[in-house]
């Protein structure tokens, strides 16, 4: 037998302890730095942060009073439909470019930002208002890329560590039963990660070629973001050794026009 | 501010080094202890292997030489219209039971093991038969959930540690770019994780109920594999904190009926 001389390349995931509730306005860079202080960790190049878009969405001040909501017509008809809310269809359709399904309890839809999710990604869990006591929703980033790249900044400004950052959410899938951590905001990393040319153990050019590495650390992270109940927002990966690049989880949608596995 | 009081719970994923060229006949779970032994690892309870299904379906004898297999006239039809080889397609067809899509250079099909794949997870890449010059392909493992459960059967026997065992693959999927590790095998966790009825930090319940845990562990695991010159087939993953349970991948698969997503 042959033995292929490698090291042993390993990975550490630690979820940051103690990130506190989060509201409009908060600074995220601000309370990670702060939750990594006191796990005793520091940012290092090459570290990865994957955030839930939750906390993001929350201190970008998304969350939306459904008494705020007046529904159209359209809006109307399509929640009789699915029985739903109408308020919360209305900001279902605000945040899409296309309905692809119907079915009661069920609407699924091309967001804006490009992948097909339910209910435009909208959640109604977690989120308190001052108050408490209204009914309200938290829709995704208005640009993740952008808050990932704003979060990369900051975390650059602060420490001098030059990091990636992933913004996190949870979808359902065709053909795969089970929600899974994917990347819809990406920054200092490859979101898509090119291998084309590159050749296997035997010289064989590989025949898959682009490597979705933003939504596998987002799934990596959701192993332990996975808790719900107990708050765990925030993930540190760290040794990745990725190449230098300017990756946006744009780069992850798939054009409808090349998409063969529908 | 409120605290969350929580501890950090982390995850370290390890690449088990020096994993030689399987053969048809070689015990995986052989190899694997030794190179865990080599790598200074024992395997403790809760302790999660993921395995690249390639070594998993050499040591299972899986290679076909293009050579012995006889085209059927669909076949040789298909092979026209898509441009490949009329014996691989005959095998992407003996592993199919449906054609989903056909265009210049793509086979996109339903593998009999219920997943929706390109060229039926066949893969041309690192197979060397005796001689090593004739064409040879590599078919996925007979049953990878059989096999999941023989490796983690076969590791308890050899250590006492119960561990669990994911046989991954790398697949493209609709909507988003890159392929990413799913999970093809699966023994000794959940491969779906009924959430259903936990209440998140407000008292929700949770929306999204099932999580597709064995398909992020596989993702996890990608990270470290993705390096195909490299020859890292098999990933440890320490420190999930899993309810028992006996998952098989074909609990991911989503019943097309169910399939809004599409």
């Amino acid at each position: 037998m042959s033995y292929i001389a490698s090291p042993a390349p390993s990975l550490t995931l630690t979820a940051l302890p103690s990130i506190p509730h989060v509201r409009p306005g908060d600074d995220v860079a601000a309370l990670l730095l702060d939750a990594l202080g006191r796990a005793g960790l520091a940012l290092r190049d090459g570290d990865v942060v994957a955030v839930a878009q939750k906390i993001v969405s929350k201190a970008e001040g998304r969350q939306v009073r459904l008494a705020d909501v007046t529904p159209t017509a359209r809006a109307e008809e399509l929640a009789a439909q699915v029985g739903k809310d109408a308020r919360l269809i209305e900001l279902i359709l605000r945040e899409s470019t296309e309905v692809s399904r119907l079915r009661p309890g069920v609407i699924i839809v091309r967001h804006r930002l490009g992948f097909t999710s339910a209910n435009a990604g909208i959640d109604r869990s977690n989120v308190q208002l001052a108050g408490g006591e209204e009914e309200a929703v938290l829709l995704l980033p208005r640009d993740p890329d952008a808050s990932a790249a704003a979060l990369r900044d900051a975390l650059l400004a602060a420490t001098g560590a030059a990091v990636g950052v992933v913004i996190t959410d949870s979808h359902g899938r065709p053909f795969r039963l089970g929600t899974v951590g994917v990347a819809i905001g990406v920054a200092g990393i490859p979101a898509l990660w090119d291998r084309r040319g590159e050749a296997d153990l035997y010289g064989y050019r590989l025949q898959h070629t682009d490597v979705g590495l933003a939504d596998e650390i987002a799934a990596a992270a959701g192993l332990l973001m996975g808790q719900a109940a107990e708050g765990l927002p925030a993930v540190l990966i760290r040794g990745l050794r990725l190449p230098p690049a300017e990756g946006r989880a744009t780069d992850l949608v798939r054009p409808p026009e090349l998409d063969l596995y529908r």
